[in-house]
């Protein structure tokens, strides 16, 4: 049987899910019907809270998703998004518009990393 | 040469990919046009036709991203996940509205799962 | 700490991760306004020129994620993909309509690959 360890695990998912030395999260979102800016760091502060739950932290990130409800939104995102990488250590990225499931959600991100 | 094992292998994708100890899933689909229920647990079965094939099991999933061709489907669909996920196993999961190739798919699920 | 290596790395994104005897690319896409086949093309010539740059190529890839601004895409950029395929070695795919950050680009192609 393969080591899996599970993180905030419900009927549903688990915020995250341990395999050999790499992470994935859940899709994260902040509040809905916030602010955009307000949402993706909100999201991004989930981030780095279920890394640090796993042992790790966001200069291990390899692969991100990023989800958002109006591709309009792509520069603001961004902008947060610049700020907050650590630098020198910016993951594998992609961006795109796709509808988020539950009203006012605006952003979702998706994570893969490596444990430090 | 890393050692990588392809199953269902046409001219365009593999439905199961394994490399190492993890095995990655194509998008699974159920049969176009029929209700989203019909059409979720179809996708769900051919996950563990999949998962099956290479030795491992819905247990073992790590990663799950779904596409619903309409958002409006995710409490129908949320209701046959929920149903039919393993009781402490859910993976990390992300679901999002996206159109799907082909005429009347409205959801496609992407797994990636370790092998057991 | 976790051997991770970077390539084509800026303040937002890198475009290729190696993790293990994993890779990880970031969104490809092509030029924006061309054709869809010359996009599709382009796309396809990045992730040969990155592979290529870890020390891998197509023929090791794990799992593949295509985003289409318009799904009525779908044959055109699929005669291209199935041409560009190693024979015996399509990976996982999956293949969906998600809007793209910036004006006129029509594909990005998301890719995890084996290093050989």
């Amino acid at each position: 049987m393969t080591d899996i360890k599970r993180f905030d695990t419900d009927h549903r998912m688990s915020q995250a899910v341990v395999h050999g030395n790499t992470v994935y999260l859940a899709g994260q979102c902040g509040t809905a019907h916030a602010p955009i800016q307000t949402q993706t760091r909100e999201a991004l502060s989930k981030i780095d809270h279920h890394l640090a739950t796993v042992g790790t932290d966001k200069a291990q990130l390899l692969s991100v998703t990023i989800w958002l409800s109006s591709i309009a939104d792509y520069d603001a995102v961004n902008a947060v998004w610049d700020a907050w990488v650590a630098p020198g250590t910016a993951p594998a990225r992609s961006c795109g518009e796709v509808q988020i499931g539950g009203e006012g959600y605006n952003i979702e991100i998706i994570c893969t990393a490596a444990l430090s």
